[in-house]
């Protein structure tokens, strides 16, 4: 009896899950991790949301299902695209700490080439968006794409933040970076 | 002989600690949670920017040393009060996901009453900043402070994300919230 091999499973972590064509984004993601030996995990089930949904039941459906998809994976791809502000969509930052506690691989990119120091002088010269951000604030000048933690979290896991800029504004669906970063994961995981 | 029992030991993230006074506003936080029987771990050493920096290197140095710290704690005091966009700041999410993967106890405050779906709006409307955002990308309305994987995490922990506004913009050193965020946390772990 000869057993075939299973493929290693690589959450997709990233922000276009909010996007109306997310599951025809993520089934393109899948695809390419096909091509490269692993196996995708897409955290978008448009299920979970045709349920009914009564106050916070559909956010605790939503959490415990990619929890458990996390905890069945074998690695993880970050899009790290800046969202919503400076840095990255905070689900993609948890999801990224999570995998890095249990010692999993992780791998991220991001569509910008701007670093994080650059990208804060922008929004605090035209935010007009009140948050806790002070002028008196350091802003770490690392020549990272992001705060420190996320970006050296990737390379004690042996990788590196891959950034490659779409054409104008960020773009998080542009998929140049995603390649490269599979590329550089699946030598990694020798598949 | 008798030991002296030590005490469970709380990380306290937050972005207080790009504060010019942040050696301050950390003592005063750890001072707060030795009252309440516990020892603060405030992860802010300037020693560790006093130190030679090359390229990278004291990004390196940061991230090994809050790591080394994170594993050393029993639970984890998360201030996720908006910062440099509508979530909360990006290192503080990230031990927020490594705390949580490790299975201990996590508690977290904002000092914002709005929703993350009020937040949004705002930002969209005024913002002029060059994100990876979209019209079209859907907003999370589930009434929760931010993404939804954060705060389910806090209530699958066992604790919930205590909101208690800061008066004018949010101020990330009000400590109203905070107390209230380990008291409820002293109770969870008797002390």
């Amino acid at each position: 009896m000869t057993k075939t091999p299973q493929r290693r499973r690589i959450y997709l972590a990233g922000p276009e899950v909010f996007l109306p064509n997310a599951l025809e984004l993520g089934a393109e993601k899948c695809r390419l991790v096909a091509e490269a030996g692993l196996e995708g995990v897409f955290p978008h089930d448009p299920k979970l949301k045709a349920q009914p949904a009564g106050n916070g039941v559909e956010a605790e459906r939503i959490f415990f299902a990619n929890t458990a998809l996390l905890s069945s994976c074998d690695a993880l791809i970050a899009n790290l695209t800046p969202f919503r502000g400076v840095s990255a969509d905070a689900g993609t930052v948890f999801e990224l700490g999570f995998m890095f506690a249990l010692r999993r691989p992780i791998a991220a990119y991001t569509n910008t080439a701007e670093s994080y120091h650059a990208r804060t002088a922008v929004f605090r010269d035209r935010a007009g968006f009140a948050d806790a951000d002070r002028p008196e604030c350091e802003v770490e000048d690392h020549d990272l794409s992001d705060n420190l933690m996320l970006e050296m979290a990737l390379i004690a896991s042996g990788a590196r933040l891959i950034r490659h800029p779409s054409p104008g504004a960020p773009d998080m669906t542009d998929l140049t970076a995603f390649r490269r970063c599979l590329e550089a994961l699946a030598q990694r995981l020798g598949s």
